[in-house]
């Protein structure tokens, strides 16, 4: 794993531009590291977006998350980062990035972002 | 299997045409193969419409399904194809097709597409 | 069973006419036959409606859904027809009826009716 | 079990009416007598409501429900009766009961009811 | 645990305030005393908030949940009691605390404040 | 409901003596009065048994059931009781009964009673 | 459906008789009629054999089930005599048949018969 | 909350002594304290024993019970000291307590301690 | 896909052989096609072995498992033949198939086969 | 994350060595890298012992199951190597070891490991 350098997303033509429709993305395997006590955390990570002229390519995205893998990031940091990399990389329409985190000393936090608000 | 010729849906009168009423019709048998890496697919397709003046032939939506077994495409794609296939089948008051894939390599896509949209 | 006579669908008085408010009655264990296949067909009806001056008696619903135990009629057909009865024998305010089917041959298939649409 | 007495819903000061928030009360053991057979009814009330002054004693609420242990009373007539006595008692903002019965012969029952409609 | 100091909630800066998004943080472990019985209420608490210039620090909020645990307080003065301090300790956009008790004597109880109403 | 009188178990000829098998019965709605409170308790009973000559006649059971609905008796009692009574009606070759109580004061019952041990 | 006739079993060479194997069929549709009652029984049966030179042809086993539709006959004779039809048409090395029914007035009955005991 | 006296579990007779019987307690509510971090731990202890002359009065172990909440003491030692003082109190025939606590820094830890073994 | 041409198991040697252990592979994603009707069949297999001097590779299982998605072979057939093909491969010292098909035409079947018996 | 340095397996003495008790650890977070793609794999592993003189501190563990975080190691191989520390460290008079793999390409995988046999 090249934790060293970063995977970029990478887009692909929308076949289907005239069209408004929603790709739904769910990654349940999504780890990183706490920067307070670098202890990984675990998640789920939701994307769901309406496409414009370009749509995600999916092994591009799968590799992407594995940036995350040895990186300290906060919550809420790491949410706001997936959904700014994304509206970047795709231009989309709309976009949505939930971010589930496991428990954590008995407290569970949901990190919920959209674009536009 | 004929997979070599392409199975056509049919359409039947609909005998409540004055009242607008949804059909939900939900298949979790779907599979078709992934053109990049040849690989099957797997999902469900759910189907849901107000008819007009025409309901779906269940056997033929059956035999349609199977079109798509040995078909290399794109999750993206089948989605939007089935939903053109029956709209221009049934000619519809409204349409919406879910393609809701299983996951590959720890990601989960689910493409939703709708008439109007 | 006397499935030669038709048992009617009886309605006793609502004694809370003052007041929109909402029965839900489900009935999971419908069943009628497919006129194509001569088969058995399953499901569950859920009726919503909100009364005007009638209520509809629980055992005569029970007799009256017992109708269509050997009856040959599709599933688009019966779930209208239940509309239909109810709405001709409670004038209610408001009706909606949803039959869900069992799968056969892999496709599952569930219909929705409301009243006014 | 004085079931001969009627137990009366208490209510105690809101310390917070300022603000509109809900109460859900939620009782899983509710059952009564129906008054054609003779035989237990069972099922569940869910009572929500925004309080304005008075809130409800859960004591109290404990034993104005044993009320009906005994008493023979149809569901529909049970749901709004325990509504009206809570608005008597409570003078709340808005308030909704549902009654969700265990079936009886294959069918289930549900009564939904709000007050203001 | 230091049950007779009062544990602060903590705030941050939010390092995306030109953003509305919602942070949902659960913690199923919560346990307070009823001043009646004094015996424990265990419960989920359920925030959620629209962050303006801060957010809350999660470590500060596990001790402050602490607080409670030796305390005698009612279930609606709890939930309101959080809100408002997580309100003066961030003044968030918006906010919303839900408190899910287990149940008593047969009734299970629910409280839901949200700010502005 | 009859509850001054006591509804006897009733038994019918077993028609496959010669075979051992096992009817199992399941009776959610179980309900007796806790002899301490005066308040209800509520349950499921679970019988399960090898017939002999004779197997139970399930409207008696129910009556029979409906027995325990105003008796103040202990949860311990009430299934040894059950247990004997069906012994002495039915002579089965084996039986169990459970009684799976709903908590009180955070605290689940379930009994088991065995015949033969 | 031709409730009059007798749909028989049929059975099939078993291709695998040196090999002692288990064959489990799960029919969750099945329905008959009370006796008593003229009302129909709903509920799943399932089938577990060890064949010995015969299987059930599946066909023949889906209209063999449908002969109860219309037929009067006891919960504990029902199983009993599928056992034996099926014993007879298969000469198993070993057969179980659980009859699972829906509730009927509060109670669920399950019957279990096995071959050799 | 009378922490600081030690609440003694209390015995009452078993009236059906002649039977091996078994008695399953399930008190989902537990909770004490980590010895290392004095941070509260929560979990479901589950007992299940054949009392011989004695069964537990459920309230004396309810009270018992909250012995434990503000002590600090480790998992194992804590299944294992339930397990002795439930052995003096009622010196049943059989006794088994499983402690199965809620994860901790993603560890999820469950203790099982029996007698005789 | 190369269905024409059969794809081999491939075995790769086992570290541990001095240990009897198990590993228990699920394949949810298992196709075929019916002999009789030429429409598809949809499974999960499960395997669960304990190695000798073999593990499987599971590159040439996932491969192996798809040489069956065009072919017609009945149900009890590939559930032996998978057995037989890994027992050749592996020459384990315990192995167990499990073929567990979707229902067809409301009637479910899973076949389970052990070597040695 | 220090992943250079191995984190060693603590063990701390048994209070209750007389008696034969199971601790059972689930750890749902475990992830490591397959040796062959390079690409992470997730699971859960689920230790189960009887203690002899030693129980294993939990904290000491949880470091100890990071140091596969970024190993490349098999299925097969990482759950025998963790029964072998384990064993080594705790000297347990039992010991299991459950690893339940995430499914990859449509293939799930679980390995236990029993000590002794």
């Amino acid at each position: 794993m090249a934790e060293e350098k970063w995977n970029e997303l990478e887009a692909v033509p929308n076949r289907y531009p005239d069209r408004d429709y929603t790709v739904n993305i769910s990654i349940p395997e999504f780890t990183c590291v706490c920067p307070r006590t670098g202890l990984p955390d675990f998640g789920t990570i939701i994307i769901s977006y309406v496409p414009d002229e370009l749509i995600v390519e999916l092994k591009s995205l799968k590799y992407y998350i594995l940036n995350y893998r040895n990186l300290g990031i906060f919550q809420e940091a790491v949410t706001n980062r997936i959904l700014d990399d994304l509206k970047t990389a795709l231009k989309p329409r709309k976009i949505e990035v939930i971010a589930d985190f496991h428990p954590r000393g008995g407290i569970k936090t949901t990190v919920t972002v959209r674009w536009p608000e």
